[in-house]
């Protein structure tokens, strides 16, 4: 290594042991030096000829160096005058790099403000969706029951047929064959009233709230939310600067009195009739009915978060809100992290045929349109019958789980746990009266439980203390431990 | 088929050929008849016995079909009075389904009112990602070209390895392993300062801007724009209610001395240094370090959408503006929509550090987290060095392509149209006085030319007139046609 005493220009040094070219290495050099200030606007720099000879290299490198930098506009050159540094750059104090401004949340010159709405949304860092595979879990499905071989051929065989066509942007709605699928899937399976074109694909229920919400809201819009209820929607709401009015949660689902009472004229309603998240509740035939009548009388709108509607243990399954609407007043949206898995981030939502334009150019302005390749590998799951196959196969699996843990439940905690929310889907609560559900849950989590508090999901009122329990992953050998685990966390 | 006449409940249509199940028949004819009013609130239904024996079939399916109307609560079972309809229901005039209320823009009751501000955003009708594989068309690779065969072995090899943990939710800032490989590529490649934590993967640059402006813009900031600059980019801004400034464009980029004339405090500038979008220019190095210097000094951000960086015929690749930058004010952007294919929908975010968390949770709201099973395939073909051996390899066919356009160009259009931007990147710009570019587009797309007029692109500025021509999805010998019929188009 030699060090270069380039005229008036910095020390550069040049290694011939570096992995980067010499061209690279001077280059680096002087634009760092120009950067940084030690080389200032104006100032001459050592020829081409006079640089390679005193640091005993080739003057090729050097040339190519000098020429970048003249193209990006770091050197001037002149004829007679040689080689200076451009005299338009800006004059940079040769300074260390200073240590950063804070951010600040408000307006400002100076600092590096950032958005005051930004602030407002929680910090990442919620259990549901970092939940380790332990049991009690939630999202989380029986992976070993996931029939990879079934996918890994279907993906193998699209593989193969891949073209200009699926390589280009796809449609903002989504690929038309999967749209095709889903809509004669929901038509069948969920009493939906629906055309291809009014499915759109998106990325899993949240962001399917998130285009339902720019397309019907603006900043100030009531809207209805369930308490207890998803607080990720709640946060999504928040963020676009809705108002959300909490509406009580009863034995039949979201009380649509009480939601007249504090909020007769919200723009929307967010409910997730086939399971309640997170008490497990299906909303009544009546409280359907009384929500679409509120929903056509004062102009507002619903959202209907079909969470978790495809596994029902007790009863037939119950046709969806959407299927009982005849003003068109209905956005539906489902998804198959559940179904399938989560990381496949394949979801819909049902829209109605005179919003299709609006819904198309909010998600465009998101993100274009939805990666393809899957779309195609989900569209054949379903049409070859592998979907139907593994949702039958599923509802045993967790139906025998769902058993396993009430039962368990009942002779491990008899009256202390009331259990709720059974009937259907991939997860129950356990009320538990007398105790503080968060303490509870931090204490399990270092016996290897992960319990979901209750209280978290009430926003305003007076919360019910318990534990939302999946039962997905957790086999039905395991289930008898966990319980006791979870009664020696509750010392009961 | 036999019409049953059940007693005081509508005439159900019980039909044996019927596809749907006999249960289903009556339950949906049940269901139906209350949805619509036929049936009201109290009303009775005929004993499941008389039902079966005067419709002819088992009274197996009457039974079930009872029993899901009550369990959903459209029944009422009384000792002694027999099934009526459910007294809770609301009651529901009789009445076909009436037409729908029309949507309504602005607040206010009845009607079926949507968000303002997403009446803003323009239909997404836009030619740059609707463009057939035609000459000319923008966002369009060589797709004869992907090495296919590579990246579908790499899609079956990593199908062969899913797990538990890579069917779970991923994390939200997308996958590590991904990201440590972008973090050297850009390292490398770009001069990018980052390490992998400060790498969000996102479905594209779009997807970037989106949540660039969800972290760092609250409604009423001022934002920079290039004019003529990326529509999508301003729609985005103009979403999130921020006041876009154009900021004219000359051959050195950006004028900063304009933008600090027009919004001296503006809470940031977006840019695409590497190749202006649309009209190609390079930002020169002082324009760079003036941008950083305001940037510095008025508590401003900088997004650099590094648009086309891979690709570069003239001179040696150009720093990114984020490795000058001391201050960490730089949000840079990239896509692999252009340099592998579109549908792949991945791209990613260069994130300052104390920015991360506000980054994580803005993106986690939208859609929690991206799909796991690309990233891992993108980052085999990364790491295993199909991805540079791809690029050097495009950039000598875009190379050859490019060349043969301006030839052409050249020869056919002579003085007429002055060609500008072709340094680097997938397109090059037209520049064409005395004609009016979208009359001259819409003439050529008669012919099977993809044209993309030039002057939409301006805000505010008067336009120039002109064509983006993509030549990366036109071979050398298809050249000479294309450019012929667009001398047709111009009918000069």
């Amino acid at each position: 290594m030699r060090r270069v005493p380039s005229g008036i220009a910095p020390i550069l040094a040049i290694d011939k042991k570096d992995p980067r070219s010499l061209y690279k290495q001077i280059y680096d050099g002087y634009r760092k030096a120009i950067v940084d200030g030690a080389l200032g606007a104006g100032q001459r720099v050592p020829s081409t000829r006079v640089l390679a000879v005193e640091a005993g290299i080739s003057r090729i490198p050097v040339l190519s160096a000098y020429a970048q930098l003249l193209a990006e506009g770091y050197f001037e050159s002149h004829v007679g005058s040689g080689t200076i540094v451009s005299r338009s750059l800006p004059h940079r104090a040769a300074a260390p790099s200073p240590a950063l401004n804070p951010l600040k949340d408000a307006e400002g010159a100076g600092g590096r403000p950032i958005s005051k709405r930004g602030s407002l949304i929680p910090r990442a860092g919620d259990p549901y969706h970092r939940s380790q595979l332990v049991p009690f879990g939630l999202g989380q499905i029986a992976f070993e029951h996931f029939p990879l071989q079934v996918w890994n051929r279907l993906v193998t065989r699209r593989s193969r047929t891949l073209s200009a066509g699926s390589l280009s942007y796809g449609d903002p709605m989504g690929w038309k064959g999967l749209r095709e699928t889903i809509a004669a899937h929901l038509r069948a399976a969920r009493g939906v009233r629906c055309e291809a074109d009014q499915i759109m694909i998106v990325s899993g229920s949240q962001q399917g709230l998130e285009i339902t919400a720019r397309v019907l809201f603006d900043p100030g819009n009531r809207v209805w939310m369930e308490e207890p209820g998803y607080n990720f929607a709640r946060n999504v709401f928040a963020f676009h600067g809705c108002q959300v009015i909490s509406v009580p949660v009863d034995s039949e689902g979201l009380s649509v009195a009480a939601g007249v009472k504090r909020a007769r004229n919200a723009r929307a309603a967010l409910v997730t009739p086939s399971h309640q998240y997170p008490l497990g509740v299906t909303m009544s035939a009546s409280r359907r009915l009384q929500l679409l009548d509120w929903a056509k009388s004062h102009g507002s709108w619903i959202i209907e978060d079909d969470y978790d509607s495809e596994y029902r243990y007790e009863g037939n399954p119950v046709t969806s809100l959407q299927g009982l609407d005849r003003t068109s007043r209905v956005i539906y949206i489902g998804t198959f992290s559940k179904v399938l898995f989560p990381s496949l981030r394949l979801g819909y939502v049902v829209v109605p045929a005179d919003l299709i334009e609006r819904f198309l150019a909010a998600r465009f302005i998101m993100e274009i349109s939805p990666a393809t390749f899957h779309q195609t590998v989900l569209a054949d799951f379903i049409r070859e019958g592998h979907f139907s196959r593994h949702i039958r196969r599923m509802r045993l699996i967790y139906g025998e789980r769902r058993s396993a843990l009430i039962e368990s439940l009942r002779s491990n905690l008899g009256e202390a746990a009331e259990v709720a929310g059974a009937e259907a889907g991939m997860h129950l609560s356990a009320i538990v009266k007398g105790i503080s559900d968060r303490e509870v849950a931090q204490r399990a989590a270092s016996q290897g439980l992960s319990l979901t508090p209750l209280s978290p999901f009430y926003a305003s009122e007076p919360p019910q203390q318990g534990f939302i329990l999946g039962f997905s992953n957790t086999s039905v050998e395991e289930i008898p431990a966990a319980v006791r685990r979870l009664r020696l966390a509750l010392r009961c």
